[in-house]
């Protein structure tokens, strides 16, 4: 698809109404602050396809699955991120003509997600059937210094008449979710209220009992003049308050709307309304414009932190700020029950909000650019599921240990297909890894003691129960798996998932060493708590001895799986382009057969557990896997962006950075419209700063080895370590580290390590 | 559970009347006539628990498919067995209060499957709300002299009162399926008539365009008095008579109701109605006793070629006889559209009505049992649905051959789990197979190249493009199967499935030879029209030589698949029994990684190929694998019978034969609600007569190699062979055969070959 969007260093922008590219525009533009989002659906009435959606992070469904029930063990129900009550709903009746883009001419139409303060803006010129002319200005946000406000201004000029402006402003909370299984409604009413220019809608989900309140005031000017509420109804789930104002050629009629949206997550259930009329009355003691100024300077603020930026190439710098951008707008850390759902508050599809994307892809991000507290959370959300992780090894016939699930939102497995559900284990490693990985950036080893241990132990458990030994060949095996890769289904000895079991048996194994090393009453009271013997250590040994892997000797690389050198090898290259992308291509047998891996597996090892392979080791699998892979997953070009990036090659890696960082932006995969794929967002931030910035953390020391695409005049990121902010720009002859904090720092520049002062700035031709 | 069954040689027998079972009765007492069945639901209105089912053979649904859809190349829809018009309903109201077995007081219940003669009876004393006591017989049966008729003989006799019956006599053809994915309606109205005691239902399904009127006729007799109909009346796809009658203590109140019931499949869809008219008329005139007498003797008949005498062990005597029964009201092979559906007439499970089943369990019984254009029947219907499987291939992305569908109505894929669907191909083989089991069978050669031919030289093509070549170790090799072991998903080199593989190229260049050899000019033809090149060819006896067949050396074993050797090897008997059925205990992954297997696999190829391999290899093979078989398909057990026969597992046999013979009877695997296992039912068959009969056909020669179970005082079976007809008894100390034809045939028993005359005798000391 041809790109659609102006190219801008800030925002977004899409200049002129494409009716078709509407639902793509809905999912771009959201807006999110961590505790809501909302799609960027028009407030008034739009009569063409539209995809309305609101959501309120960690309330969800258990939708009763369509899939897999017939297998023993399967989950029952798949969670479903809920389409919520609409809060931005205005209807506009100007001269009894109601305003519908789908019905007026519609000229000079400008839309807006401005990125630096965080708020979309909509301007448009509508002529509607009377002939009736009107300019038209929306401003919307979700405030993040207040999360449980939304605010819009809603201005109406008429460009060529005098007459009545209608305006019902409402709230709907009679909402289905378009992936309803069975086309259930999902929302049952509970109460509603309307009084002059405020207005409430209480529901409660039929299932789990989540309770959610919407409260909203509205206020209308014409011009300076304050116009009360005509009227108020409300019908079941429903509430709305009216307004009849005049509309003069030339003066702007303007509405404000401010919503509470609060859940009986943070709140009592028996004190929503109260709790949502604290709020807004809070909100709308500020007004609509102070508020607009408070959240650029929180979005101010979260840039200092995260920004990256590119010269020379602008399409790259508002790629990547688009990124950047909608992670801090999905997950802001301040609630560890809250997890980064595959398409944020920007669409509903998949369902569950925790995929181990979280801690493969997320994680460095806000290791790098947030408070130590936020990754923190991260972890300590595994955490609170632990116990609900060991019962999903319990209902697979597991007799200890702890399998986390595929996809979840409480913890409990909603994921309904066998290979993926019961086989792609390896998810156990990678949230074991997030625990080094934090504990490594940080230098905080204390989680370790607090809750680390607790999880790391248990998934140990769970991989000692899953191998299996071969007498005959004295060694350690793990069958059945389906690898990162998931175009292998069930294979045997999956060389990543044996190695990043092992690998967790021998963390788990330095943490209690640490732990021992350390505060040995501690040490004693986990040995305690989690009944941890030495022969089950003993046994964690001789596994890490004796796990098998699958290698290639004579071309000198580790096999994916058993058997794969069997397979016909090819070159994504060898293939005609008609048959790409093969998941929409082929038969599911064909791929499986085939050597063409989805994304990165025995490499994703290697960005893993970097250190331990010589570059001719990573060298080797690279050229031989990289061939192979046709990145349907929009989480793999990262990681080949990272190696491609340490191995030298930087074409390729240039080439990989671009099919991640404009993947929405530009449709590739033509499914925006179902809304972003926030996930790979952080691979993104990834392929830049751990990819062309080469930045590692080893040893306690935080390592560079930038190089720079020749597109690129310079790029700079800031990362926040160890009570640090530095800001990091590479031209194509220095490198510049400029210490915008009071602490001094050490930093290895390829190879080098500079002392970099308070405030300092160190630069280096290279 | 325990048997609830009375034990009799000819007939199932139910004493008492117990809610409970009532589902599962309603299967085992279903009749059927090849054209249509009936599940043994009540005449009159049963509020309790039911499944009512009325099934026209070769009338289906494409059901939308409520998974798979996700993955490329899948059906988009499961045919489903539909459940049609319900033409056996009487709604008896004595005294106003309404005849319902769940409102009742019920005594001297007595359900009784007539297998010799082929009828359902019913006879029970019934006490009303109002105290009225009645007794009631119920006769009924599907016509298989007239196979568009079913006829109904209800009598009614009042044992302590005198007073008014009303009957309503209907045909309700607003029916819906049980397992509809999405709670759909499949029939459409198209028009209804009732006039005196006449009255007819035609509906259409709502896809496909199939039409099926049922126009039935009651008639009413007090004693010997004719009773008029007093109303009728119809509503959208219903009709109805009304009859009232008086009831007189001591004296039968008899109701006929004859239902003809014809679809499209038959007769032009606008000529139904006559169609209908003109047998029902025919079946009126012969009137309910003389239908009942032609019953009689045509079952008789199909008892005169396919009984199995079982002395001093009347239960194994009753399941044997079950079977049989079954299989013969299953399926006629007079239509060679049809086939035999895995829950036949008996229940709607599965959808669906073809499966490898046919070819590999059920084709022998009917070579054995029956006139060679039967079993013939059952290879056109192959090759009738050849394009369907070239399309389906072409579907999966190969370049050429066909692919047969692993479940089908009318040649188009309708399995939806990707791991069955795309890869459990072996079925392909067992369609090559069948064809070369009929030849050897019947000696009727002329089929290879009358129609034969094209269906093996399509699917050996398919062989060819789905192996592939693997260079560094020059072998081809089969990546990504399914073997008949569905314990097992998506592995390598499943030695059954690379065997029968080779086997088909094998046999298709030897019946290419036969042509050659025969008929040079039809061979030439079939080179033409199949368009089939010598490189071809050379290709086929390349993969012969240089296939790949994965072997354990040390233990003298061919292995499963790829890797098995590495599996934890265990014992069924090494489980502790609350694991059993893995299936439902095990979570899928861990059935996948243990080496447990659901049904014989490599066994399956001893059994097809049995002469390839001398006696310790079977031996071998069958030690390893016997142990790990957890029997949890119906149609595992016959072949390890068979097997074990062979190799003088006495005990071994018999235990595995008592696990097919009783399976619905006394539903040992707990779902016979749904309907009976009617493929697996030819598999008992199969235990007795090439088990215990161990009889083959090798080299045009009729071969027994009989051994009798201790526990019983002899067996006896009839097979058909060349034109003659053979009675085989075996006792505990005697083989005697039977020639009951004109013409003299050889038989080999035990290695000797005997010469039996035209009505000749032969008894041998054993």
């Amino acid at each position: 698809m041809k790109p659609y969007l102006k190219e801008d260093e800030w925002s977004i922008i899409e200049e002129g109404f494409d009716q078709e590219k509407h639902e793509i525009s809905e999912s771009v533009f959201s807006i999110g602050n961590g505790h809501m989002g909302q799609r960027a659906n028009f407030e008034e009435t739009y009569s063409g396809e539209t995809l309305q959606g609101s959501y309120m992070a960690g309330v969800y469904y258990p939708d009763k699955t369509r899939v897999g029930w017939w297998k023993n063990g399967y989950p029952e129900y798949f969670a479903k991120v809920l389409n919520a009550t609409n809060w931005i709903g205005l209807q506009i009746l100007i001269d009894d003509v109601e305003l519908d883009l789908n019905n007026a001419k519609v000229s000079n139409f400008v839309r807006e997600l401005n990125m630096k303060e965080g708020y979309l803006q909509r301007t448009f010129t509508a002529e509607l059937t009377n002939g009736h002319q009107i300019s038209v200005q929306a401003t919307r946000f979700v405030s993040v210094a207040m999360k449980e406000i939304g605010a819009i201004e809603y201005q109406i000029t008429p460009l060529n008449f005098d007459g009545h402006l209608k305006v019902v402003s409402y709230l709907d909370g009679d909402i289905m979710n378009k992936d309803a299984n069975y086309d259930e409604t999902f929302w049952d009413q509970v109460s509603e209220s309307a009084e002059g220019a405020r207005a409430s809608v209480t529901v409660k989900t039929k299932k789990l009992d989540f309770v959610y309140s919407s409260m909203k005031e509205t206020h209308v000017f014409h011009g300076e003049d304050s116009i009360q509420a005509s009227s108020s109804d409300t019908k079941p789930k429903y509430a709305e308050s009216s307004f009849a104002a005049p509309l003069t050629k030339g003066t702007a009629t303007t509405i404000y709307k401010y919503a509470a949206n609060v859940t009986n997550r943070d709140h009592d259930k028996n004190d929503l309304l109260d709790a949502a009329r604290t709020v807004l009355d809070k909100a709308i003691h500020k007004g609509f414009s102070d508020l607009k100024t408070d959240q650029a300077k929180v979005w101010s603020e979260k840039w200092q932190d995260s920004d990256i930026v590119i010269e020379g190439d602008i399409s790259a710098q508002q790629g990547i700020r688009f990124n950047i951008f909608q992670m801090n707008q999905t997950y802001t850390g301040e609630d560890a029950r809250l997890n980064i759902g595959p398409k944020g508050f920007t669409g509903e599809k998949y369902g569950g909000s925790t995929y181990w994307d979280t801690e493969a892809y997320c994680l460095p991000f806000y290791l790098a650019t947030a408070d130590q507290r936020i990754p923190r959370n991260l972890l300590v959300y595994r955490h609170n599921h632990l116990e609900k992780a060991k019962e999903n090894a319990g209902k697979l016939g597991f007799t200890k240990g702890a399998l986390y699930p595929m996809v979840t939102m409480n913890g409990e497995e909603s994921h309904n297909e066998w290979e993926i559900t019961f086989e792609e284990i390896h998810r156990n490693g990678a949230i074991a890894y997030a625990i080094y990985n934090y504990v490594n950036y940080t230098g905080d080893k204390s989680y370790l003691g607090e809750l680390g241990i607790e999880v790391l132990v248990e998934i140990s458990r769970f991989w000692e129960d899953r191998v299996h030994f071969v007498p005959d060949k004295g060694v350690y095996m793990m069958h059945g798996v389906t690898g990162p890769n998931e175009y292998e289904n069930n294979v045997n000895n999956n060389w990543y998932t044996n190695r990043i079991a092992t690998w967790t048996l021998e963390y788990t194994l330095y943490a209690l060493d640490y732990l021992k090393d350390t505060d040995e009453s501690l040490h004693q009271k986990w040995l305690n708590d989690l009944q941890l013997k030495g022969e089950e250590t003993a046994k964690w040994v001789e596994i890490i001895d004796k796990m098998y892997y699958p290698e290639d000797q004579d071309r000198g690389v580790f096999l994916q799986a058993d058997n794969f050198e069997d397979k016909e090898i090819m070159s994504v290259t060898d293939l005609n382009s008609k048959h790409l992308p093969l998941n929409q291509n082929w038969s599911w047998d064909r791929i499986l057969r085939s050597c063409f891996i989805k994304q990165a597996d025995v490499l994703q090892g290697m960005y893993f557990l970097n250190h331990e392979f010589d570059i001719e080791t990573k060298k080797r699998n690279f050229d031989f896997y990289e061939p192979m892979t046709v990145h349907e997953s929009s989480l793999s070009p990262c990681v080949h962006a990272i190696l491609a990036c340490e191995l030298g090659y930087k074409e390729k890696a240039y080439e990989m950075y671009l099919r991640t960082a404009r993947l929405d932006l530009d449709n590739y995969n033509n499914d925006t419209e179902d809304g972003c794929h926030i996930t790979s967002m952080a691979g993104t931030w990834m392929s830049v700063v751990e990819g062309f910035g080469g930045m590692k953390v080893r040893n306690d020391q935080l390592i560079l080895n930038p190089f720079i695409p020749g597109q690129w005049h310079s790029f700079s990121f800031k990362v926040v370590f160890r009570g640090s902010r530095l800001l990091i720009r590479v031209t194509q002859d220095t490198v510049e580290v400029i210490n915008e904090t009071k602490q001094e720092v050490d930093v290895v520049i390829h190879g080098e390590t500079y002392r970099i002062n308070a405030n300092g700035i160190l630069q280096l031709n290279h």
